[in-house]
């Protein structure tokens, strides 16, 4: 018999029954029911039941052990009374009887319990995360990673890809966030650094005569914490194509991104990637306040600017005299009750916004106060003219007109001293009930612009009884990111946001260029490697306009994907480059190592990359990202378990030529 | 049609003809027959022939491009003339008349022509690595590195193993060698490092309850120059499993890399994995001279150390007297010329030694010289009573007694002046042929020993004639590894090493500690994680004799494969540890992340690694490993294509709290 088993913790079925095995794996509980030791023995396949009476010649030693010590046993298969058989387990009808007990490695007093659900602090989890890694959960999700990476490389071999490795230790790489750094021994004073992406070596793939290169890339950053994110490093699936089209970009990476999620989505519905829109980036920014849009959630934002251009909400209507002011309107079906625009108001002021104006439409109702008043008045039974004047422009206020005629009447009934309860019933009805179940709009803000601005508000926005409309107004990037966020918020608590759904988005014609509003300095708005859309030419024009062929996949509100075709011509680069302020020196010196090699041939190409730990968090269904790593650092960049970064040897120090500044 | 190709440089073939096409590729080399141009294009697939005349409307912007310009054409598929078809090619049957060219790249003058087998220098190759790859070679090596990584893990996915990535940016791993530091700019004065081996995670998740985990990866080191590796990192593939032993290890990881050689070998014939020998480390030294034998050379080493005790050999002799010393033989079969012992003895004369012993057998031949002074003295015609006795000596001494008889008669009849003739040819008869062909050991060192012993070692080590014996004496250690080497010259330059082979061996039983000769200090002779033969009793006894679980796989004289059974008991590594001299304090300090996890229910496994780079340059016969790395360093760790390492700006040190120490 094998030195450690036989078979595997989910090995054992009724088949085996009357054999003798041997297993080994963790205690993952033990019970003691009526002096017999029932251990549940765990290994990374499955569990199996064991147990041990006191007739077993090794009763005592099974005694000792402990939940997370590690166990061989020996023993003999019975099948469990029908009664006990455990229908969840694939080995839930055996149980094995001990005959014979090592163990293989013991355990201290634990800090973390693997059985059960306790929940424990992340620090605790990340020190010994050996133990945290043995839950059930952990176990799943790293298989589930593992198998997305395995389940991606295979779908970009059977496309004709080839995984190459580039070089991690080498020059900086210009992704635009902070370098981490690697002192040169042989160099002295010199430093390598980590790559932030292998952008420029997939473009010398490419320079190089390869055709499609794809690799699982470890990515290097050196950022600042943040709870979503690794602050060192992370992993994509990086590709890049010559003689492509953006559209061959999106027709060779869609099905790969869609076949994954089919395959790991857990049976969620997968939106069809020829079916996939694309979206412009100016579009997705109106429409969704975010060049990551979540289209599981079906509304659209819609400019509304002329509804409020001069009209009697004078906040929106001097806005909109300033230049480049707009207000948009996010509709709310089913989100048409005070309540709820409370609350939607309530987050726009947490989000730092004075309010957000709303609108919601409803079936017309009887006027609470004024009718009140009405039945107090009535009750009095005398006529004070003043008094009823001001009832009379209250009922027509609240639309109430077809009342006033017989509010009249009862006040001529009043003063005649004639009998009125015929009359109040009259007037009950035309007061109650007058044009109930009619669409009414509420809410402050339908009352300052008036009924007609309101309804075609309603009409563009296509809202009826039961909707609302939130409102939005300035700049469009002051405002953008809230209302798209307030969308989110909106689709999720109304219930619009389909949760049983990965819905896919390619974000394209992003602009090159964006102007510091603060400097009025332009810059590059992503990377300055996109080739932009007409070439030289459009950068004649105005900067701002130039689109580049640069582009997104959003998934669920998420960036998963992003990607270009890349500037691969020396002189358009250079020009870009130019307008955005940098000289032909300081591009040779920056991205020597590419724009030298495009000197020689360079083909045209593109690719993208696409996020590993944000696909496998969706799929997972984790918000952190340090459930779906193994080995992860904490917020502070630092690995407790390992001890790192931790003091080196001073010898160390001087081989580099370094010291380290003291701080104050 | 697509805005870049209808076809790859691969694609055409005699159906196409009559169509219009259009390829993208590289101007591989232009001609011009007679006023037509001839244009090689090329891309990562093939060649296509492309041919424009002076009537093609665009001929003269044809006529500008240059070799490795990067060009799209139009054009008409025509079938080549029977007498000008390659049937090398693919796309040997047609040709593509030029209608319409777009330069997508132009290029600058070449500094490496990607056409020809022109040889360049290291530095430019690796400067412009981008021209450098484009050639056939290189894209051929490549490509067979980037499938063997895939079938690698197609192999293990097979075998129920998955892949995990452990961290890049982590503390010190203990593999022996320096690390690199990459300094944290969160923590001022803590260095991160990038690891040596992913060996203590992999074992952490062993101990996390994975069973069978693998990873093609990336190791770190801080390596002084050398040729035939990398200076900064290597890639591996890492593998480990839960509950196995040695053999476990070898019948999972065998069948991986014999069918990666099988798959990839050219041709070459594989041992089949389960035939491979298991070779303790000390036959090895003894029979190879190494712990990385080529076994497709079939010498074995022996001991003679008896042969030469007390012998007349007076160096051995000598030496035999002093402790811990033997005599080995390097049998050399069909080396049994003076030509190739010499050869050999200079060898050993370059590699630092006085020499190397040798004894060669040959067929008893024609003494030439004592036949030359013979006939001299016969045709003198004159008995020189000194001469004679000179000649009769020098007879004897070459073994030639039978002839002195018939020299003393033909000294009578000169000197009598009677007929010579009979004489003379029974003289010859006698002197020319005595004994030839039987079995005669040459060489000082037979004579030296005299015959007898001679004659042991011939039978000790089945030799015949023309075959030969080296020796080397001393203390193992000191001459092991020259025998070594030595054996791997006899056999090639013999042609006794096959090179139509993979020959592979499991070198087992590596010691676990070995002493300084020096210090008379015990340290690990290898890795300290490896589980000593024989547990906690073997380590109370002489520590030079415990074995290690620890094994390699040699691979034609390369060490492919290195692993072990790990030490999974912490009583039993603090124990290993203190022979060696460490405290528990140090260790736990040194190795906390794992040996703090043992304490936690570890389970028994054990893995190994195989060198990725080491396995692609056996299959593509290369001998640099720079031949099979897409962008290397040189060996001064430079990449010169991308300017690494290089100064960092000062901002960057200053946020790192870092100062250069300046260089005297």
């Amino acid at each position: 018999m094998h030195q450690y088993r036989s078979h595997s913790c989910a090995g054992l079925t009724k088949a085996d029954v009357g054999d003798t095995v041997r297993l080994s794996g963790w205690v993952h509980r033990v019970r003691d029911h009526g002096g017999i030791l029932f251990i549940d023995l765990r290994d990374h396949y499955g569990t199996t039941q064991v147990l041990c009476d006191p007739d077993s010649p090794v009763f005592a030693e099974v005694e000792k052990v402990r939940s997370e010590w590690c166990i061989r046993i020996d023993g003999t298969v019975k099948a469990r009374d029908p009664e006990l058989v455990n229908a969840k387990l694939p080995t839930g009808e055996i149980e094995v009887f001990v005959r014979d007990i090592e163990v293989l490695g013991a355990s201290k007093e634990l800090p973390l319990m693997v059985f059960g659900d306790q929940e424990y602090p992340e620090e605790t989890r990340l020190r010994y995360r050996y133990l945290d890694l043995r839950r059930e959960q952990m176990q799943k999700n790293m298989i589930l990673r593992s198998d997305v990476v395995s389940s991606i490389r295979k779908r970009m071999w059977d496309l004709s890809f080839k995984e190459f490795q580039t070089p991690i230790i080498t020059a900086s790489s210009p992704e635009g966030a902070r370098d981490f750094l690697v002192p040169s021994r042989l160099h002295p004073g010199k430093f390598y650094a980590l790559p932030q992406a292998p952008q420029q070596f997939k473009q010398l793939l490419m320079v190089s005569g390869f055709d499609k290169y794809f690799q699982i890339a470890p990515c290097f950053r050196d950022e600042d914490p943040r709870a979503d994110r690794s602050p060192t490093d992370f992993y994509q699936l990086d590709m890049e194509m010559s003689f492509v089209t953006q559209q061959d970009i999106f027709d060779t990476i869609s099905p790969v991104i869609g076949g994954i999620f089919e395959e790991f989505g857990g049976g969620k519905s997968v939106d069809a990637p020829a079916s996939w829109p694309q979206i412009s980036y100016k579009d997705a920014a109106l429409k969704y306040g975010s060049d990551k849009p979540d289209l599981r959630n079906p509304i659209e934002m819609q400019v509304v600017s002329e509804h409020f251009a001069g009209s009697g909400f004078a906040i929106f209507a001097k806005l909109l005299e300033q230049d480049g002011t707009e207000i948009r309107a996010i509709p709310a079906p089913k989100g048409g009750s005070r309540k709820f625009c409370d609350r939607m108001n309530a987050f726009a002021q947490k989000e730092g916004l004075p309010g957000m104006g709303y609108i919601f439409w409803r079936e017309r109702q009887e006027p609470n106060s004024t009718a009140r008043e009405l039945k107090k008045w009535i009750g009095n039974r005398m006529v004070d003219e003043v008094k009823l004047q001001e009832i009379k422009e209250a009922v027509v206020k609240n639309g109430f007109e077809e009342a006033v005629e017989v509010i009249e009447q009862i006040a001529a009934l009043i003063r005649d001293g004639d009998p009125l309860d015929i009359k109040i019933a009259e007037a009950k009805q035309r007061l109650y009930y007058p044009g109930a179940g009619e669409l009414e709009a509420a809410g402050p803000l339908a009352k300052n612009i008036g009924p007609e601005r309101t309804e075609a508000i309603r009409q563009q926005l296509g809202l009826g009884v039961g909707d609302a409309a939130f409102f939005l107004g300035g700049k469009p990037k002051q405002f953008e990111a809230v209302a798209g966020r307030a969308r989110n918020v909106i689709g999720e608590e109304l219930g619009l946001t389909d949760q049983n759904r990965f819905a896919f988005a390619w974000i394209v014609d992003f602009p090159i260029y964006e102007k510091d509003e603060e400097t009025g300095k332009l810059d590059f708005e992503h990377n300055p490697f996109s080739m932009p859309q007409g070439g030289m030419e459009a950068l004649q024009g105005d900067p701002l306009d130039v689109r580049g062929y640069q582009y997104d996949l959003a998934c669920n509100g998420y960036e998963l994907v992003s990607g270009a075709i890349r500037n691969h011509k020396p002189e358009i680069m250079f020009k870009a480059f130019e307008i955005a302020g940098y000289g032909k020196d300081e591009v040779t010196k920056r991205f020597g190592g590419m724009v030298n090699a495009f000197q020689y041939g360079a083909p045209p190409h593109g690719g993208c990359a696409a996020g590993i730990d944000r696909i496998v968090m969706l799929l997972a269904e984790e918000q952190n990202i340090r459930e779906v790593i193994l080995f992860p650092m904490n917020q502070r960049a630092e690995d407790l378990m390992m001890s790192a970064p931790s003091e080196p040897l001073s010898e160390q120090l001087m081989e580099l030529h370094l010291r380290v500044i003291p701080q104050e």
